[in-house]
Order: structure tokens, then C-alpha cells, then sequence
């Protein structure tokens, strides 16, 4: 092997404390050998109101259907559903966007980091090392990911040392989860090489520096990102403004009501466009009952359309 | 109505606790029940020196001739002037810009809000209530607006519940002012629906909430936004870097003097490309009194160019 | 006169653009010349509810043996009654505090600054000219000042020319207002010498420089601070940790609510003290229906102590 | 019961969602129906260094002996054990210190909270209640305090309606532990009457909010504070700089290394206070060897005085 | 001259108090009468293991055809040779990048400033005067550039009047440096012009004020930006990320190494593509020797290619 | 030597790579191994003004009498002066000050750090070994200090590895300056140890690790501390506000200027305890030429009562 990127992948490791040995992966008893633990019991147990199927691990899966709607949705559509519902603490912001344009959607996968602490560490290595696992590092949560992911990552908001993917990385991210995207409370490095490919990403910083000082504490267990709980497989939808994390039982609705508001801002637009109302008159209820009337008549023909055009009859 | 639009409707109207009742809109009088009143007497008497027509409710009215004109403007231009005449408060930055290249121009229609207090804000609409007024709230002062204004809103740099437009009322903004734009010392929502919208915008956050806990407290009267005091009528130009408030009374000095200045800056230019000289020779003024010649005959050239192509002759 | 003191007094003049000219002093009409002006029918239309007497100005006067009661309240038992009350918007933090020990209670006398803008500020002077007037500056409103008050200051937050008062002009506020106290949010200049008085004061930073680049815009209008919306007349009560603005008509309910918070600690710091309870067991409201019991008959007991040693019959 | 009363305890419940229902309290099965849950098991495995004895539920006990001694621990003794380690994420400073001459040590006793997030409170909410046991909330882990413990609580570093404690519940925390402390990445409410209490407390806010809009997921499990993993049962200490959570099995050395550090100190500045050194010559070692062998002279000889004084034989 | 104009450069200048005089213009001794200085035997000195030639005074001069290679350099790149080489502190961000896209690359060309202080700034300019000499100003630096320099400023992070340029000398630095690039720690003013300019630049702010209130106290001495030591010579590489300060005898193996972290990454990327490994198994380094052989081939024959490419072989 | 102590002077050696060797010091031309230098002709030339004599160095030497008066200063009374005089830069907050009730007052030694580059600082060291020097660290300046002095730090505002002194060096520097005091742009350790010592200290913050990973680039060369330009031999005062660096040449004046305004104050206080007037009546200048004459003859006798009594006849 080559000195120099042999040096680059001890120093990765050295970073970490955490790095491979060989040996086939069963990834379900894998993740036994993080700190913090949750599980498949638990994540069923937590999540037993969402109303789809479930990976093995007992993941919800939110069905590739649903999140191919999601791609329409925004920030305010999503607030209009969870603050009715009462759930206000599922959107973080404050991120830099990679590719403001492009909407970002799929199913939270969780990783959580805290700070290095060896007597710890060592003692997580060696229980992976009895069950013949690999140790644990940030390309451990990488591999496991599954097409239609969002790969969530709280990092404690580092920048220095809290680069969860490198440009290397980042591609593979893409390759696994078909672009699903990624979201971390820290920071990315390569931030030229990751410009360049096509996948969203929210990150509070980049950075030169490879990822150390940390320590991989948890895989698909709850974890926060800014004001948010995040449990696993939860509807990741990111926009400008931030990122949502949608229970899955709340999924459906989201997605009918965001229709509903969709095509009550297409008929202000138009009622605005003729040039004969105030604002007030027409937004956000007009104060016309004939306008009213007309209103219903409209979101009845178009919620039709859409269910036609989407085949849903 | 649609049960879920109604809900969106209620809500809003909950959060200012500000929602409205029919009947036709007097507004020179409506806006007497606002808790801080500028009376058009109060208007005409402190912009005494404005040179142009007013507005019927005595709010100055800076020619569209010059509001033309200024799309040229940008802030060092407009620092040049203000400075001298001992105006250093006129200028506010740290906002986002929603198109960066495009020019922000228009007259200032300023707008108060402060932190909701019920036994005032009772007061307030019990008062709107007794003349027959709707109640005040954001699209009050939106629906007053008029072609090539720039709404201006002091709601003290809220982030939540901070958000003086979304994309529809945005769009109204658009339509009502023809493209004027909006300056506001809090947030937006629909920051997606709004980046596709053809108007310029200074904001300092984007939230997914509606406006929410404040009580509008003024129309029309003056306002800070960061260190500046804003007049209503003041001329607004905003770029890249900022935005600035110009007292009507110095529009026309600030636009010749802005004339000047860019064929100062053409010429310095021009006498760069020629190799011959260093920055300090030409620039800010020529050392050599041959070139200053040269410059005066240029500016006296190029001014009458401009003169004659504006029609001023 | 001695050049030096001179000097000084020119120069804090120029600061402000605002000086005194002699005459007498007729401040009802006096404070007419402002740029912001709320009515004495204003005021009192706006602070209907308070049920006490009032200033000749209208301003409400909340009763000195209630400001006496008042000197016990802390944040907690304020924030029990108000929120209640559906009164979020009235406390303020962030500052920094003279004599933490000190407890800061008094009626708000408001006073507002905006950033200097010489035309506006010219017709001010003019217009206060006119009615033989003298200029407005920070010691218009300290001159105004009454036993019982507390001196509130919007200046914007500013620390280099934002020093409402120095250790002179401070030291009078404790004179006036009987050691009422300061609220600003902005700055004082002094601070070792302000710290050699005793008067409770709350301030943002401290700064070598006097006041400068601002004018005077409005004394007694409702103003902000912070997340509150202040009106005249409002009791002011700080503590370590920040300010409250209650409203008049609750300081009443706020007392004697804080009675009964103040028995039930005592009572419950009692239980723990008898060392048989887990804290679960007593607080906030013991399970056991006899420790209920028990603490009523305390209560009551207590409460008619409090009433009596108040001499309330 | 009091209505007054009642309604605050109602709201208290209200703001977790997590109020009591009575029946007899099994601790160690009641903290199974938490969110995030590290076994008996999992605790002893990854504190396994530990050389001193255990809690029943697994948590690490220093003894009191060495507690008493590290009452004399300062932030850079424990710098210079804990770097030469490898351990330099054990360190968390910027909060607010009650009283800053008193010293802070005891054994950790670590609480987690997340964002409320109704559907997985709901789960640990009817968990718990088919055990039998009672909600999860504050004052669950406060009723689990042990004397000599320090409550270590990660709540986000939120400021409102993230007080973990008033002066009621800070009293209980304070008798409960005999005085051990709290060290919050919160906030804490009732500065005033906490101000009073004779306990050390880092906090980074206080508020007159209660806690609220969370839920509590974890007890005696790792956490975050800052940049420091905290271990249940680790050693707290904290001086006027911040606080320090030493892992168990570097107690006794980081003592003896200090006591060696403070005998060099006292060493030097006596050799300063001969005049006759520059500090580069007897700090931090002595250039003449005479003087280095003076100095282990004197090191030797108060060592020992040391251990007799502490009739370590 | 034009009144308009020329007050413009009055004001420049008192800005300054530093303003010109005529005469020819010798600048190796001109510099002398700067506060700070760094003699030509001073930066032989102290950058003597730079393995390239010098300009006259003494400045290391990289090569142009490393500067042509170095447009590929990103900051890991850069990262990954000067952390193995101990240098940790030859990087700084937090800077507005006004052409994201476009690398900035040349030799650094360094200039200090100090707060205005009107003793020391006298002597300085009556050193110069007597030695027939300009007066020290930011354009003293700018016309000293030469072809293939960034120009790198210190102006202590301010904003109002640290705006080291407009678009005028934005413009010539651009023509100087044949678009070499600046970086400043400070402010720039006319983004809006200045954005037009094709030329790199990192700048912490935009501000409409001129350069004022301060004194160039350094021209080609060490400076320090952010947390780097620049010395004059160095070779700046800017990306996305942040500025590299790379010291000359690290230029040629930063570049070497680069091109095999590229080919690595090539290699890598082909591999992911295949679709038949996980990132763990390829990256960083592949676990499977015959992958290992199979990468060192590659490596091998991308970089004769790389070398055949440049006419090095 | 012990081998724990021995390791704690390893570990700050290897931090700052600059340790002791033996050797006699002659520190005029010891400081000459410094990177950046200002000879004693330049510190002659840049403070020619200075009317008091000097240190061997060329260092002025504000006479220990005036020191004396100076201890009554505050920042109000310097800015008076110096505002007067154009020196708006010569002020610097934003400090923790360990004793806010004792007075900071002496001659400015300054000392000034960069962030660490090796092959730099190597030359330094080479330089220094070439002359027989010791190699420069933060003890090299300490060792330097006389009585009087104030050691004044810009070492970047560091905090981790930016502690100048722990308490061991700032009881060295006490004795050295014979209490003169710290001022630090950067942090201290062994805050509680520090705390102990009868000294003013004002620093940004406090941290347990030592100093590492910077040079000592300067020693009595000009600095900036803070928006200030501060010259060796400045009269450094602080208060609670902040701290203020004279220029010698203003000393005198300063403090006779103190004089009078304290007077005034004393006098206005007198007055307002008099309860005739308004503040604006006899503050800053009385409106009554009868009052204005009474201040006069009071001006008159105090200042002649001073005099005596500090025997300047």
C-alpha cells in the first residue's frame, strides 16, 4: 500500500479510535456493541402508530409512493398539520443548504456521536471485538443505509473534528440511499468535491479537518437535532428553511392537506390576478359567501384532477 | 367552507388575536385606532422639506421619474451624499437578500409592531369597533399599499411568529406595489414560494410559523429598523449590501452627485486600462494637473450625454 | 464660566443637538414637541382596566402601600399570575444588575429614543421653540420624574453613545424618585461611581462615552423592551433575574396570589424538613389527602397572620 | 385544596404531560420505562475500571473519604492527570456559578432530557403505567438523589421552560444530597430564593418559565454536558473556571498528583518570596541542581506531614 | 477639479490623515518609515527554507508553474500535508467568498493595520516626509503589487470604515495582480461593483463607509489572519471552505501529494461505482490485498500519466 | 527531580516549544531574537512626545507621583481628555476584572503573541541560541518586569492554550510589579488561585489548560489590545468599564482635568441636595450666572485646597 494514504488511513483511525477489522457484518446484532442501545423492541414499541410496513430492524418505511409526494411539500404545509396535532418540536434550521433548489425527502436514519471518552470507547470496542463485529465509526452507520434514506447525524454541532463525510463519503452516501440526502448538526469537509454532486445536504459548517475526538454512541436510536426529536424512519423533509421530521402517522395527512393549501394559494392567486379584491378579501377566507361557494367548487374539481392524475381514482 | 382552510383561517386570526369583520374600508380614519398615531398634520409637518407632491394621507411622494433614476443607485453612492450632509443613520444591513442583483427601490410605507398585550390590544380593537373599522392586523397595512412602494416593518428582529409575509400575501405585495419590495427587521415564511416570486426582499430570518404574539401598532409613522429612523415617504434603494432611507428633500442631490461619481469611476477606470499609471496617480484624484483637466472636460462631456439621453435637455 | 466644564457641557449639547434654553416649564404641553406622542385621553383610554388613581397626566398610579407589598415578589410568583392571564410579553432579562440584592420596584415612567435624522429632529426643536419650549433631551424626562418611579429607557440597545445616565444624572434619578430605579436597555457611563449609590438599576453594557447620535422621541408612550411592551404607569418589580411590567390591574391578584405561593414553600420546606417525605410526596400538592388538609388549615392560618400584621383588618 | 395552588400544580403536569399517580415506588424497574434506558449491566461493563465499590443499581461510589479530600481539587490539577491520560473531554465550562468560593464535588448523578414529542411520551407514559410505576418527570430523578451525589442534568442548554429546578425542588436536591450541588446545561428558576440556599450550582440561564415542552429520557445514563461525556458515578468537581467529571479510576491518582502540585507551589512561591530568583529560575523547575534537590527535600518531607494529617499512616 | 470630487478625496484622506504628496516614488526605503518593520535580511531569515528565488526585497517568490498546478488544490488536500507536518495554524475561515467557484491562488502580499493612534501616525508620516517620501495609505501597499499576489490585510476584523476597498482599487488590484486575489480581515465596500470583477476574494464584510480611523502600520511583515501566521510569500490557496496559507518549502509535496489523494479518490469512486463493495471495504483503505495491488497499480499509472501531461517526465 | 513535576515543565515546554537553557541574561539584546522588533531609537522616535524620562530601553517612564493621582481616575474623566484631543482608540473592554473595586493603574509592557509556526519559530530559536539568549516564552517577559509596570498580553483573545499566567506566574509578576497588575486580550489559569492575589487582573476568560500553541513574537513593541494601538510605556488605568492606554504626553493634563470634573460634581451634587433645582438647572452648566459664579469661586478654592494638600504649593 501506498505511504502516503496509508499514513492518511492510520491518522483517520488514530482519530476515531475506531477502525476496521475484517470479518463478515451481521448488522443487527452489529449495533449491539454502541453505548446506547435501542432496540428492535423499543423502536416498535415507540413508534407503534405509523401505519406502514417496517425494515427488519423494526424501522418504519414510509412507502416509496408517499415519498415521492413528499417532494412538493414545504416547511408551512408541514407546520399547518403537526402544530393542529401539537407537535412543535419536529423542525430544526439554522443549516447551510448545499443546493437550495432541490427539495430534500426520505426516511431518518439516526446516528448519534458524543465526546471521546476512552475507558469507554475501549470497553465498546472489545464488546465488538467478543461479538466478532467491526468497530464503530462513522462508515459503520454509512454501509448499513438503504435506498430511499436520509442519513441524520448529531455531531453536537462540532466543526472542528465533526466532519461526518468527506467528498469519498458523501458519494457513497449518495450511491446507497439514491440521493437520498443527509442532515447533520456539525460539519462536512470537501465542501468543493461535495458541490459537485447532485445530492441535498444540510450541514452547519464545513471544515478541513477529518472526523475525531468523537466517539459513534448510537445507530438508529432517538436523537435531537436542534429542537427536534428524531426517532428512526420518521419522513425527513428539508426545504429552504429548514428541515422537517414528520412522525409516520402523520405522513398521510401531511401530504392531503398540503394539496388542500396548494390549491387554495393557485385560486387567491388567480382571485388576486383579476384585480378586483383586497388581500383581505380573499385571503385567507373570503368574506364573499358567493366567493366562498366558488372557492369549494374549485378545490373540488382540482383535488379530482390530482387524485386522477396520480391514479389514485 | 373547507374545514381545514377555515381552521388555517381561525388560527391566524388567534395568533394577532386581530381578525376582521366586514364593512367598507375608510382608511385615512381606520387607522386612528392604532395604538401610536402620526397624524397627517404630525406627517406633513416633520418631512417639511420633502420638494415633491404628497400622498392624500400626506406621506411624501417622490417622483417616479426619480425612482427610475435610482435604480442605478448603490450604497457607497448614496454614503457619499448622506455623510456630508451629516446624515450617518440611514443605513441598515444583516438581512438576507432574496435576489441579490436585483435593485430595491421604492417609497417607504412603514409598519410597527410590538409584543401582544391584551388589555391594550382590547382596547385597540374596541376602538376600531366603535368607528366601524376592521380590526388591525398585517394585511391591514398591506391592502393600503400603492404602486412603487417598499413595505418597511419594524417587528423587532423576530425569528418565530415573526413572519410578515408568506408567498401569498408576498405576491400580493408584488402585485400591489408593481414589484416594489419589502424591508423587514423580522422573518418571512414560504421562503420557497417567495424565491420564485419577482420582487426584491430584505429579511432577517425565514420560519415556518405565521405571524404570531405581536399587535400592530402603527401605519405610517416613524420607525427603526436596525440604526436607522425611518420616515414614511423616505426613498428606499437597497443592494447587496443594505438598504438606505433617503430623506426625499436629498433624492435629486443624491442622484446627480451619483452621475458624477460613476464617470469619476469610468474615467479612473479607463485611465487604469491605459497601463500608464499607478492607483495612486489617478485615483481618488489625479496628481497631475493635465489629468485633472482631461477628467473635467470628460465629466462635462459625459454629463450632457447623460442630460440629453434622459431627455432633461 | 470655567473653559474645561464648558467644553463639556458644549459638546454633550451637540451630542444630542438638544439643549436647553430657559423659560418655565409647563410639561403637559411641553412633552407635545416629541416626534411620538400619546395623548393624556390616549393613556387613559389605553390603561382603562387600572383601577387606582392617576397622575395629573393621566398617568396610572399604582397605590404606594401596594409598591410597599411589592418589595417581596420575585420573577416566579409574577409569572404565575400573568401567565395565567394569558400575559407572556412582560418580562425582561439579559441585563446586567447594579445591586443584585437590591429588589427594583415602581411605576414606569417611559421614555423613548431613535436614532438621530436632523430634519425630523429640527422640526422637533422648532416646534418645541414655538411654545417657548425647551429642547427635549434625557434630562427633560429626568426633571419629570416622581417619587415611586422607575426611569424606563428604550435607546436601542446601544452601548457607544447610548449612556442614559452618568453617576451625576443617576444620582438625581435616586434623588426624585426616592431611590425608585433604572431600567435601560442601552447603557450607562460612570459605573464606578453609579455603583456607590444605592438605587436598584438594570442596564446592557457600561461605556466611557455620554450620549450621542440619538434624539428623544417620546416620554410616557408605550414603549419595548425586550420581549415587553411597556405602558406608563406599569409596576415595575426586578429581581436577579430581570424585570417585570405587570399591568395595574393585576398587581393586586399578583400579590396575594404571591401570599399563598410564599405559605405553600414555607409549608412544603417544612414537610422536607421533618425528613419523612420524598419530595413527589409534598410537592407541588401533596397526594395524601391529610397532607392536603393540613396544609389548608396552614394556609388559612398564615393568610390571616399576613393580614393582620398588615393592619387590613 | 386551594384553587391557586391546584392550577399551578395542574399546569406543572400540564407542561411535561407527566404527572404523578400514587402507589409504592420500585426505582430500579420504575426507570424502565424511559426513552433511553443503559441496564445495570451495560453500567457496570462500561465503568468496569472502577476500583471502588457500587450503588445497588450498579453506579459507581467513590468513597467519602476521597470526596472530602477533592474538596481542595482545583480545574488545572485535574487538567494535568486527566491530559496525561488521553482525557481531554472531560471539561465544561461557560455557566453561571452560585457561589463562587464554595467548591463543588460528589458523584454523578446524571438526567437526559429530549424535545417533547407526543407519540413517544404517550408509549413511555402508558409503559410506565403498566408497571405500576409512577411518570417520568423531574422530580422522579430528585426523589432518587443519593447523599453525596451532584444531579447532572442535559437539557439542551434551553433558557425557557428549561428550569430544572426552583427553590422548592432546589432545597429538596439540596437536602437530599447533603449539599452535594447541580450542574445543569439549562436553566434554573427562583434565582432569588436559590441565591439563599447553601449548595453549589452551574447553571447557564435562569427564568421565571418552569420546565416544560420536554420529556425526561434518561436517568444514570451517559450524557453530554458541553464537550464532556459524563459517566453515572464519575467524580464532579467544579471551581470558579467550570466543571470537571473525573472518571473513577483516575480519582486517587488525580489527588496525589495534586497534592504534589500544590506542595511545588508552595515550594516556588516561597523561593520567589527569598527575592533573589527570577521566575524563570525556580518555576516550573528549578535550573540549579541544588535547588532541584531542596525542593525534593521539601516535597518529600510535607508528603508525609500530609499522610499523617490525614492519619494515612 | 470638480468641488464633488474633490471632497471626496478630502475626506478619503482625513480619514486616513494619510494622504499624498507628489515626488517619485522609491519604495524599498519608502517602507522604512512604517511603524512595524521587517527588514529584507528579517525574511531571508526567517523564511530561509524556501527553495524557489526571491524578489528583490527579499519576498519568496513560488514559481509560476506551481502556482498554475496549485488552481486544483482544496483545503484537504492541503490539510492532509501540513497537519503531518505539525503546522496546524496555516488555515483561516468565516470569510464571504465572492466567486465560490473560482480557486484563489498566488503569493502572499501582506499589510497590517492598527487603530488610529495621532502620535505615532505623526511620526510616521514626518519619517517619510523626510525622506521624501508618500505618505503611508492602503493604496501605498496596492501600487507595490506585482503580478501572481493575493493581497492578504489585517485590519482587525472591523466593518464600519475597515473596508480596505471599493471597486475602483478592487479593480486595480485585479489589473496588478493579474487577478491574483485578496483576503481580508475586514471589510470591502461597492459589493455591487465589486461583484462584476473576476477576480477572487474573501472579505468579512460589505459596508458603504471608506477605510478610516485606522494607520497602515505594515507592509510585508508576518501577519496574522484568523488563526494563521501569514508571512509575506506564502503561497494562498482559497476554496469553498476557507483560506490555506501554505509555507513555500511545503508547496512542491502539498502538490505531489494532492495528485494522489485525487487519484485515490478517482479510484475509489470507480470502485463504489462498480456497485460490489461497501465504503468500509474500498475506503479509505480496501481490506482485500488483491484490491490493495490493484489500487497501487493504478496510483502508478495515473501519475506517469499526470507527469507526461505536465512535460515534467 | 520528581518525576510528576518534571513532566508538568516537559508538557509546557513542549507547548510553547521554547524552554530555558542556562545562561546569563542581558535582555536589551535578548529581545532582539524576537520576530518582529522596535529599537530603542523607534520607541524613542514613536513616543518623542513623552515630557518624562525613560528606561534604560528607551521605555517612557511616567513619574511614580503621578501614578499616585492616577488612582483616583475613571474611564469617564480619560475620555474627557482624550476625546478632546482626537484619541478615540485608546479604550478597551469586554474584560472579566478579578477586583472591580481596586484600581488598575501603571506603565504599559507590552508583549505580543502569534499562533504557532514551526518553521519560524525555529529561526527565532536558532537566533537566540546563535547569541547566547534564552529562548523567548511568556516567562521571558515576566522576568523582565519593574515595579510599576502593568504587563499588557495580545495574544489573539485565545482561550484554550491562550492562558498567559496561572497563579504561580501572576504571584511572580505581583511581586515583580510590585502589584502593578495584568491585562490580557487572551485567558489565565487557576482562576480560584488567582483570586486569592491582591492585584487587578482584567482578562477575557479563565481555562484549566496551560499556554501552547503560539510564539512569543513581541516584547515591548506596539500592540492592539481591543479597538486600541497601545505603545510601551502608556499609562494604563482601568475601572469596572474597561481599562484606558494614555499616552504620556497627556498625563498631566488628564489628571488636572480629573480635578475639575470631580469638583463640578461635587459641587452639583451639593446642589441637588439642596432640593431647589432641576437637574437641567445646575447640570452640566448652571442656567443662573449668579450660580455659575458661585461654582467659580468653588471651583477656585478646591482646586487650590488639592494642591496643598498634595504639597505642590
Amino acid at each position: 500500500m501506498n505511504r502516503v494514504i496509508y499514513k492518511k488511513f492510520l491518522r483517520a483511525c488514530g482519530a476515531l479510535s475506531l477502525c476496521l477489522s475484517g470479518g463478515a457484518l451481521f448488522w443487527p446484532s452489529a449495533v449491539r456493541a454502541q453505548l446506547i442501545t435501542f432496540s428492535k423492541q423499543d423502536l416498535t414499541d415507540y413508534t407503534a402508530k405509523e401505519p406502514f410496513e417496517r425494515f427488519p430492524d423494526g424501522r418504519p418505511k414510509v412507502p416509496d409512493a408517499l415519498l415521492e409526494r413528499a417532494r412538493d411539500l414545504n416547511s408551512e404545509e408541514i407546520w399547518a398539520t403537526l402544530q393542529e396535532k401539537g407537535y412543535n418540536n419536529q423542525f430544526a434550521d439554522g443549516f447551510q443548504v448545499l443546493h437550495p433548489g432541490k427539495p430534500l425527502v426520505g426516511r431518518a436514519f439516526t446516528v448519534q456521536f458524543m465526546p471521546l471518552r476512552q475507558d469507554v470507547d475501549q470497553i465498546a470496542q472489545q464488546k465488538a471485538k467478543e461479538r466478532g463485529l467491526p468497530r464503530l465509526m462513522n462508515q459503520t452507520a454509512i454501509d448499513m443505509l438503504q435506498p430511499g434514506d436520509v442519513l441524520v447525524v448529531d455531531i453536537m454541532g462540532k466543526k472542528v473534528d465533526g466532519t461526518i463525510v468527506g467528498d469519498n463519503l458523501f458519494y457513497y452516501v449518495m450511491k446507497a440511499t439514491h440521493g437520498g440526502g443527509l442532515v447533520v448538526d456539525g460539519s462536512i469537509r470537501d465542501l468543493n468535491g461535495i458541490s459537485e454532486i447532485d445530492m441535498p445536504a444540510y450541514f452547519k459548517f464545513s471544515d478541513p479537518t477529518p472526523i475525531g475526538n468523537v466517539m459513534l454512541t448510537g445507530i438508529n436510536i432517538p436523537i435531537r437535532i436542534g429542537n427536534a426529536t428524531v426517532m428512526p424512519g420518521d419522513l425527513v423533509v428539508g426545504d429552504r428553511e429548514g428541515v422537517y421530521f414528520i412522525p409516520p402517522q402523520f405522513v398521510k395527512e401531511t401530504l392531503d392537506r398540503a394539496d388542500e393549501i396548494r390549491i387554495h394559494d393557485e385560486w387567491t392567486k388567480k382571485k388576486f390576478d383579476e384585480g378586483k379584491y383586497k388581500s383581505s378579501e380573499v385571503y385567507s377566507t373570503p368574506k364573499d359567501p358567493k366567493l366562498r361557494e366558488e372557492y369549494q367548487e374549485y378545490l373540488k374539481k382540482r383535488l379530482a384532477e390530482l387524485k386522477k392524475q396520480r391514479g389514485e381514482n
